[in-house]
């Protein structure tokens, strides 16, 4: 499955919410815009620092989930692969034609561990996360079993009190089990910070990154000491790329929400203490949505609800506007506070989501718009692959 | 598009969490998964409340955006047909066989209106809600240039403070021009209270819906005075409906959650003061998850993040287990609080969602499962579909 899907095939309103060369006044919402001109400055922009801080840097797929986007990284940002979380994702990505990709977490269901063995046949490298002795040895068996190599990156909790070991001895003791284990090889460490990402204030988040920093270079000095050299050390977000970067211990970045922003990580501070997205990155994913009832003189029904985004981080922002101020979400409207009535049924706004990659993994489509028009139509390529 | 799939030619764990014949314990996580014993005792217990009661029950699809969930209703539960609220899930429901779809919102867009009156050529009635006097000269133009005809409810605002008129002088002025208007055909009323069917107490809801009720006879008496008679006036849902039904003014009600049932829902309180859903209705839908690390000794990692489900009414709840509490979420992962170290890693669990409708359109399949057996395997027919 997943075939190549013929987009003159769809019809738009009901499959599609717009066809390429069509204006963009006429694209049908509520549906996920992106100003591609705002994302390719995003990306190259990434993709300078990464370059001139002598970083590989490994898109996160899994924020936007998009073949035609990791392409775009690749061609752009200089992007050495993808990184993602599940499996499926993975397998999108790899058949996508993605070379080098990482699944940034534990895989632990023997099906599961089994189609990720198999995916280095397709001509892709593999690399997985592990934080649990006893995963060692079913990848070592899954490979074997498919004749195939699989990279095995110890994934150490830095501060996000997720998967990960704690200290170094469990490190080197995975380390070493992966040095002995058939079809694995040992890659390195892999060390996202996540809790830190959003807090607002940089120092706030220097500190937390420091920390994991220490912690790091803790793991790598151990595995040194028993004869194991790292080729890998990779995390970072776009909360922090600048502290792994000049950390001297990693090597390798994983951001993601740099190149779409949204209104969560936009508020977050740099280190003088601006808004990221007021000049750091610019925001170039949009829920575009219209106004369809304004029964009501001071508040305006927009199209877009919970079924076009995620809450989890707060509500949209209405995009370059200070008169209006999206206020209350339901399943399938939105109210848009409209205090001095300049809003009319069928006019559109675009909306910064609050909360990017399970935003982007409620829709099915990209619409990349340049100067007024749709320029392009991307599937969301690996939505709702969550296995 | 939209032909029917064939799901022998899908990879399970890449396209599909199982395939029916499967044992229970090999459906890939995270996924949505159907306790179809619980389904049909709630579909049949709420189809005969509603005959009890002299109701006519047009059941929410736009909760479960299933065809085989609307079909088992009509066949079950006895329902006339669903309601919905988007054109592209009309669509979808007139193109899986439903006979008689409202769209029970308002549609002003002019290539939505255009839909909308293209579908009754596919043999299915088709109603829709209308707040506005500009709106009914679209719809009208728009049935005639089709040689259709659209039924029209005017939507009275009875509490949810979104879209909808709020005086009879106006749901008269607007039934006044649809009983004019070419190609369109004048049914009745719309008037959910969407706003009170969380409210914890009885009580509380009882009050409210007292006063929308109060709001609705008043229309309809204004109605009556100018010789126009209601067919249909239509309402209630999980929190509500038999207050809808002993009303004397609504005939139809519009219930979605009662199926499904989710965390946020069965903490509303019946009449005895009991949670709704220890008695009145069973969870049928679960999200079913994986443990995929146990690295820490109290806290177990599951595969069921935020693109897995909505958390906007809160977290989702494990099912039947008081040891172990889901207590965080991030994008493909939930923490569960295991205090005693009861999990391991492998271990699944069926958590409740906090929220069902938005959790659903997540996903694209429900494994519905019966006595351990996957039973069947249903598409979310009209996930995505938000247009």
């Amino acid at each position: 499955m997943n075939a190549p899907v013929n987009i003159d095939l769809l019809e738009v309103g009901y499959d599609i919410p717009a066809k390429p060369g069509m204006d963009e006044k006429d694209i049908q919402t509520p549906c996920l815009i992106l100003d591609l001109d705002a994302l390719e400055r995003n990306i190259r922009k990434m993709g300078d620092y990464a370059k001139a801080h002598g970083m590989r840097h490994r898109v996160h797929g899994k924020m936007h989930k998009s073949v035609d986007v990791a392409k775009l990284q690749e061609r752009l940002g200089g992007s050495v692969g993808v990184c993602c979380q599940k499996v499926s994702e993975a397998e999108v990505f790899v058949r996508g034609g993605i070379k080098d990709v990482l699944v940034s977490n534990q895989v632990r269901d023997p099906a599961k561990i089994d189609r990720l063995a198999k995916l280095p046949k397709l001509g892709s490298d593999i690399i997985v996360c592990v934080d649990d002795l006893e995963n060692v040895g079913d990848l070592s068996a899954a490979a074997v079993r498919h004749g195939t190599e699989l990279g095995v990156l110890v994934e150490i909790d830095v501060g996000a009190g997720r998967c990960g070991v704690s200290t170094s001895q469990d490190v080197v003791a995975i380390a070493r089990a992966v040095e002995a284990a058939p079809g694995l090889s040992f890659k390195g460490i892999q060390a996202y910070q996540g809790a830190m990402q959003h807090l607002d204030s940089y120092e706030a988040r220097k500190e937390k990154l420091d920390a994991a920093v220490d912690q790091v270079r803790d793991a790598v000095t151990a595995l040194k000491s028993v004869g194991i050299e790292p080729e890998l050390v990779s995390g970072g977000g776009t909360g922090s790329y600048y502290f792994e970067s000049n950390s001297g211990v990693f090597n390798e970045l994983q951001c993601g929400s740099y190149a779409f922003m949204d209104a969560d990580y936009g508020r977050i501070l740099d280190k003088d203490g601006n808004r990221i997205d007021r000049g750091e990155w610019e925001n170039a994913l949009f829920i575009l949505t219209q106004v369809m009832s304004h029964a009501k003189a001071d508040k305006a029904v927009v199209d877009a609800g919970l079924k076009a985004q995620s809450v989890d981080s707060g509500l949209p922002v209405v995009f370059g506007r200070d008169d209006v101020k999206y206020v209350k979400c339901s399943d399938e409207h939105g109210i848009v506070a409209d205090p001095e009535g300049v809003l009319k049924v069928g006019d559109k706004l675009r909306l910064v989501p609050g909360h990017c990659d399970p935003t982007a993994n409620v829709h099915d489509w990209y619409v990349g718009v340049r100067r007024g028009k749709v320029e392009t139509v991307w599937p969301v390529s690996a939505r709702g692959k969550a296995y």
